[in-house]
């Protein structure tokens, strides 16, 4: 079973009924606590159960979805650990997506000072990403992650066969992140990657630990995001300012697909900006087109991707800060550029169709 | 000027016109806020805005009074920093007591996953205890900082100067762990301390260095009381409990003149349980009725002081958790005794009178 071994904890890559029993096991806890939304508790607390065997747990059932990942769920979360007399020994184990990641980490992370948190992250999305990296946080005033804090988990337990439980357009939608990984640090992954066509003929557990292997590095050189960390922004610049203007259309893009579309644009950028090689961009721009089509962006909205990309919050000032690729595997932080330019990559996009 | 270097951080004490603009200087950092209640900013901002001379910086005001150090009060703290635009490297002075240390800390600590601050207590218990050990946090359904995280500020500025905004009996309060922390771990401290006998007469220049002192030694060794972090409840288990119920009668007593009476209390077990010398037990409740006087303590009262006892978060299971002394300056953490004996305590308190 591949395991990833962190400064501070460990990253399992297995069944849940494999991982988790040997964990439990070795950490001392009093009050054991395991937080679902809807649709994990129906499609994986099953098999989290099998795994617990005759372990006593509370179930703390939230609302799925990131308009959820607010301050309001968070004190209904801290109410049911109270009332349940949870101590500081209790443990809590964050079963679900992104938003149950960040939020159920925050909550540990602020409930008595701080509790013992495990992740078990049931996306692609929050099992290449957002379990590594100890960062932890909410929603606040339409602001995404603006209130939250750093802290590590007790482990990460990433089971492959919780993505069997997820519509295959959510899959494709973590894909994203896989790709940007292999792009950003690792050309020979990125090769292999090519090669595979159909997602659900992917081997998982072999491409996962690749993945997170790439993310894992890049955090331990910088957990505090003051430089290299930035380069797994690649992508998300455009990426985010298209995500957040498409979720009012009648056909709201999902966080991987507009990622998607951004990194297309930004290896067009790069193409300008840093002489990424031709053959790259073609062979980004293609594969990138083959896994999720093509979804035209109408020139009218332009300005209203770059207004939402200006009030991004990595940005300094007024510029647009962007993570641009030298070459596969040779990342760029703080890149700017004309907001021309960010137009014209939009146009590069629009006509490969 | 008296400088406490710890690992991570200085405490400077002194007169802030000297204190911070040399900090300001060393510090890099964007936009500047000043979190302050409706008293500090009366009596202590003008001060602070003469530290600051030309500096820019806006003023965030929140109500005084522990029942507002909750979540509420939080959401507007962040509010502002948001609609003032504060970036991660925003830099925010805490300008008050133990409310607006440990409530601005915590919004401090969780604001963009953290930005830096520098607590600046004004009274005097929250200078001497609630300024060192990174304890930061809000009350919760009730429960006193019940929600919180550990984290360092970028410095702690010390102004005695301050203490003369206060109403004598508020410093009185104070004063209560300033003689605990001599009673938990400096016999010296606390015979030269026994020689105080008017509290506005006191040098404070070098009264609050030295238990500052005793409190970071403490901390140091132990910053997420796993162990002798405990002995600073010297006092507090029975002093909570008194405090918490008189909170409803006609005269409530302040925090440390309940401390005051729970030393009393627990000097006394502390000489049934630990052979604490009967000497030791005299000094102790003589000089702490000569400061605070004498309360009388109804017993049919005793049986709600212990229920609240009983709900302390630092109890484990049904007993209620004790920090005693063998002698001054020797800590026994962890005792436990009957409610009997807790009870008698409480006579031999009323009967000193």
């Amino acid at each position: 079973m591949p395991i990833l071994s962190l400064d501070t904890y460990d990253i399992h890559i297995a069944p849940v009924t494999e991982t988790l029993p040997p964990l439990l096991e070795r950490l001392e806890f009093g009050r054991l606590f395991v937080l679902v939304d809807e649709n994990t508790r129906e499609h994986c607390l099953p098999k989290l159960r099998e795994a617990l065997q005759d372990q006593a747990f509370h179930t703390i059932q939230i609302q799925s979805g990131e308009q959820h990942k607010d301050i309001g769920t968070c004190q209904l979360i801290w109410q049911q650990l109270m009332q349940q007399q949870a101590g500081r020994d209790a443990l809590l184990l964050n079963l679900g997506g992104g938003v149950i990641g960040d939020m159920g980490g925050f909550c540990a992370g602020t409930f008595k000072r701080g509790i013992p948190f495990v992740q078990i992250p049931t996306t692609l999305l929050s099992q290449v990403d957002a379990s590594v990296g100890g960062k932890l946080g909410i929603d606040f005033m339409q602001v995404k992650n603006s209130i939250g804090l750093f802290r590590d988990p007790q482990a990460v337990l990433i089971d492959p066969t919780f993505l069997l439980t997820l519509p295959p357009r959510e899959v494709r939608s973590g894909f994203a992140e896989v790709i940007k990984h292999s792009l950003i640090q690792e050309p020979q992954q990125w090769a292999q990657l090519q090669q595979l066509q159909e997602l659900n003929a992917a081997d998982w557990i072999s491409l996962i630990p690749d993945s997170v292997r790439v993310k894992e590095r890049i955090v331990a050189e910088d957990p505090y995001e003051k430089g290299l960390r930035k380069a797994l922004n690649f992508g998300h610049t455009i990426g985010h300012g298209i995500e957040g203007e498409e979720l009012h259309s009648a056909d709201p893009l999902l966080h991987g697909e507009a990622i998607a579309i951004g990194m297309v644009c930004e290896a067009w950028l790069s193409h300008q900006l840093l002489a990424l090689p031709e053959q790259d961009l073609e062979q980004i721009s293609r594969y990138i087109l083959s896994i999720y089509g093509h979804r035209p962006l109408a020139p009218e909205r332009y300005r209203d991707y770059l207004q939402l990309m200006r009030n991004d919050k990595k940005n300094e000032g007024q510029s647009i800060n962007f993570s641009l690729l030298h070459a596969v595997g040779q990342p760029a932080i703080n890149q700017y550029c004309s907001e021309r330019l960010i137009k014209e990559s939009l146009d590069f996009y629009n006509q490969l169709q």
